[in-house]
């Protein structure tokens, strides 16, 4: 079967590339939460053993990505290209650990929607023909994006209810086009950037969660699937209140989400770790994915799954200059 | 033919993909320098009619792909896809454009090297089967970009000798992969991030031009062509010193670089408009490929093209934690 597109959005590989290696790094709380044991890599140490909170991020990185490889079975010099993103002002976290793994590198920014933007450009470039290998990597660190996108932790601010806790995080997929066995990407959804006018930076679930219901809309549009067709519907980092929004516009259209959860709702308890609406950051639909996700279709939990990560385009200057925050969604048909 | 891996880094479509449309926008010292009158849009007022620099770069972007669909002939929505980037914090400039534009879209980071990221990325997924229609943007803007990379202007800082001046400048590319008449992109050659610990953030010539010299060597030995098989090798923005460094690297391999220049080189005259070292800028790349280099193919100036944007990807936080600056480059070949 030839590569295609579904519809307005939708791409589907004809042979779906297969999910061979995940990979996860997460800090202290992550470690605590009700993921607990669900990580390759946790430290109690935030700072990873660096100097710097960004160097932490760039280090979590590799070490996610160092897990993926494993079980994989392979080395980053069979690796033909990596698409890997963060948070940080210029994605530094990446540009570091693109430039210790040495292989061809496509950075890319997508906010917290990364993990879909990487796994999904991995799965259409290898399916398309070109190379065997590709890694997705993708992070957050709570302590540098509170730094940079709202205040310094000293400051001590209080929090907002709707804001949500960036998870220390990074996840690392590997994809080929081999056939192997595996989760397979069978269909990827490319977001649209939607905006309707969300001008709060500590509301990120309300300004993303429009972006999310059209990614999900176009996908059921596009293929003729419906909601019920997947065992598991896993939006990004939309935490209660954007998990709620999506809830209520799919009801609005007579449409019920029967198996639809959220990573920011799955990452922390959110009574008992104190983070309000939920999780967020790139790292927490990655190390959702490769933590908890990944390892459910490969132990026959689920067998069809919508992942869709979410991101808030938005950054502190815009903000100041009271400009409203962009959404996107992109979603990716993975199935065991 | 088959699309295919050549060497260690570089892909070949089957079919090349066709660039059927071109648009730039620019700012007053780039309409009053040497390329003067080869823009589609330009603007006196480097602040486009917006209230911030930042609109302003992002209304650049919507003036270059507006210019580019026109030659085109197509409208936004007959768009597959959208890939754009450019150096604001989070990427606004290209999140804020990619809104209006409400087509499918991956947003990028590569720093000064985005117009060749992105039109890579284009070139490979229309040749890998997916959509029809793809339009690759990139921005920068002066004062967006010295506010947030270096001082505000404000503080009237002396410049370096080695510093670069970062273009007010847009540009935007449509790429097909129906058989259309109009320049090819022939090959890719994707960066590896390469850093030899230059840490002056006052001298991102020398930063960029390793990545630049081990991507153009990649090149020419994953696919057994020489310099002189290029009318002209054009780097992203190495500006100056970054020029002499990679032409050095070069010699020291005892090989000639006959056509070789730079865009930073081409978008300003560097005495008499006190550019010291030149033009750089994820704009500097794109204007020039879109105002000069693609009507030159167009215009049977030139036939073969070898154009290799540069981007340094570091930011003013890595900077102050001393951490050196990393460099990547992507090389793509166009034919008339």
């Amino acid at each position: 079967m030839e590569n295609q597109k579904l519809g307005r959005q939708t791409f589907q590989p004809g042979s779906p590339p297969v999910i061979i290696g995940h990979g996860s790094a997460a800090g202290n709380k992550e470690r605590t939460g009700p993921l607990s044991g669900c990580f390759d890599h946790t430290s109690a140490d935030d700072a990873f053993g660096c100097k710097t909170y960004e160097q932490a991020e760039s280090a979590m990185q590799g070490l996610a990505l160092d897990a993926a490889l494993k079980r994989a079975g392979l080395h980053t010099c069979d690796l033909d290209f990596l698409l890997a993103g963060d948070l940080l002002n210029q994605c530094i976290g990446s540009g570091y650990a693109a430039r210790a793994a040495d292989v061809p590198f496509f950075g890319l920014y997508g906010a917290c929607s990364t993990m879909g933007e990487s796994l999904a450009l991995a799965a259409l470039l290898l399916s398309g023909g070109y190379g065997a290998y590709a890694a997705a990597v993708t992070s957050s660190h709570f302590c540098s994006a509170e730094r940079q996108y709202r205040t310094p932790l000293e400051y001590g601010s209080q929090r907002t209810p709707t804001a949500q806790w960036t998870a220390t995080a990074a996840g690392a997929v590997i994809v080929t086009n081999e056939p192997r066995p595996g989760p397979r990407v069978m269909r990827v959804t490319v977001g649209r950037v939607k905006d309707k006018g969300i001008t709060d930076a500590n509301n990120m679930g309300a300004a993303m969660a429009p972006a999310a219901y059209e990614t999900l809309k176009a996908h059921f549009e596009d293929t003729g699937l419906s909601p019920a067709d997947y065992d598991l519907i896993a939006t990004g980092d939309l935490g209660k209140l954007g998990h709620e929004i999506v809830t209520d516009l799919f009801d609005r259209d007579g449409v019920k989400l029967p198996n639809y959860t959220d990573c920011g709702l799955i990452l922390f308890d959110r009574d008992a770790q104190d983070v309000h609406a939920g999780a967020s950051g790139c790292g927490c639909s990655a190390s959702v994915l490769c933590g908890h996700l990944l390892p459910g279709l490969l132990a026959g939990r689920w067998k069809k799954i919508l992942f869709c990560p979410t991101g808030a385009l938005h950054s502190p200057t815009a903000t100041m200059q009271g400009e409203s925050i962009p959404g996107v969604c992109h979603a990716l048909a993975l199935e065991a």
